[in-house]
C-alpha cells in the first residue's frame, strides 16, 4: 500500500465509525480533518466532496459485508442451512465492535429515504441486492426440495430484513439484552415455517 | 384556541413534516422561522430550544398515534382481533399523507440511537410503551384462550415492531409497491402462528 492509500484507508475507517454513530449526514469534512490531524484540503485531496466520502464509506461497508457475511455463508449447503448461515453471520457482523453504532446500512436506510440523490440511490441499490441474495437463497432451497414448494421467497426476504431491523432497534435504541435471543428465535420460526410439510 | 396556541400548533405541524422527512436533527429553528415567515426570536418564544421543539414534535406524534391507532384498536375484541386492529391502524397511520416521510418514530429510532440525551430517552420510552401495548394485548388473548398458551408475548411484540420497520424500509427507501401487501401477509403469518393448536 502506498502512503496515499494508507491515508485514504485511515480516513475511511474513521469516517465509518463516525457515520455508524452520527449518521451519514453527521460526516463533516472539517471535523474529520481535525480528528485525524489533517488539513481540510489534505482530506479533500482524497475525497472530492462529502457525497463522495459518504458513498465510499458505504462501499467499504458493502465490501466488508460481502467478505464477512455473504461469501462465507455461500459455502453452507443450499436451503435452510445457507439462510441460517447468512443471518447468523449478519447478526455477528451487525454486533461487531468495529462498527460501534451497528449496521451502517440500517441507519442509512432511514436517514436517507427522503433525501434524493446518489447516496440514497446507492443505499437503495445495496438493499435491493441484499434482498435478492436472500430471495435467491430461498429459491435455490425450494428448487432442491429443502424448502416448501409454495414458499414466497420475496416475502421471506422481506421478513428476514425486518427481523434484522428489529434486532438493530432492540439492541441499539432499547439496549435490550434479549435482542440477539429474540432475533434467533424469530429466525427459527421463519425457517421452520419455510420447511416442507412432513 | 388563543392566537398563541394557534401559532404554536402551526409551528408544530410544520416541524413535524420537516422532521418526518429530514429527521429530528434536520429541524433548524432558523429554517423553520423563515418557512413560517416568523422571526427566530418569535419562534423561540414558543419553544425555548431545539431539544424542546424536537420532544414536542414527538409528543404530538405520540398523541396522534394514541388517538388514531391505540384507542380505536382497544375497542376491538381482545386477542388476535385486537392485535390485527392495532397493526392495521398502524399501517394506515404510517402511510398517512399527513406524515409524508412516514412514521417519525421509526426514523427517530435509528437517528437517535447513538445520541444520548432527553430526545433519545423520550424515543426509547415511547417505543418501550408501544412494545408493552403489543405484548399486553397478546397476553390478554392468551388469558382468554384465544391465543396459544405457550405464546411468547414479548417475542411477538418484537416481531410486530420488526414487521413495521420492514414496512417502512420497503415503502420509504425501496418505494416498493408490495410493501403493504407484504406487511399484511407477514401479519397473517404471525397471528396464525399465535393461534391455539386445534
Amino acid at each position: 500500500m502506498s502512503k496515499g492509500d494508507q491515508t485514504r484507508a485511515r480516513i475511511l475507517r474513521h469516517a465509518a465509525r463516525v457515520a455508524s454513530r452520527d449518521g451519514l449526514e453527521g460526516l463533516s469534512i472539517g471535523e474529520l480533518a481535525s480528528a485525524l490531524q489533517m488539513s481540510k484540503s489534505g482530506l479533500f485531496a482524497h475525497f472530492g466532496s462529502k457525497v463522495e466520502l459518504q458513498i465510499e464509506v458505504l462501499q467499504a461497508a458493502a465490501v466488508d459485508f460481502e467478505e464477512k457475511v455473504v461469501r462465507p455463508a455461500l459455502k453452507a449447503p443450499r436451503g435452510p442451512a445457507r439462510l441460517r448461515a447468512l443471518c447468523e453471520a449478519w447478526l455477528r457482523w451487525a454486533s461487531s465492535p468495529d462498527i460501534p453504532g451497528g449496521c451502517i446500512f440500517a441507519g442509512a436506510s432511514f436517514e436517507m429515504d427522503d433525501r434524493p440523490g446518489p447516496v440514497r440511490d446507492y443505499v437503495a441499490e445495496q438493499q435491493r441486492q441484499l434482498l435478492g441474495v436472500l430471495s435467491r437463497s430461498a429459491r435455490l432451497g425450494v428448487e432442491a426440495g429443502l424448502l416448501r414448494p409454495d414458499l414466497d421467497c420475496d416475502l421471506l426476504a422481506f421478513q428476514l430484513l425486518g427481523l434484522m431491523l428489529g434486532f438493530h432497534h432492540a439492541r441499539r435504541l432499547l439496549r435490550s439484552r434479549n435482542a440477539e435471543a429474540m432475533a434467533r428465535k424469530s429466525l427459527d420460526q421463519l425457517l421452520a415455517q419455510a420447511m416442507p410439510a412432513h
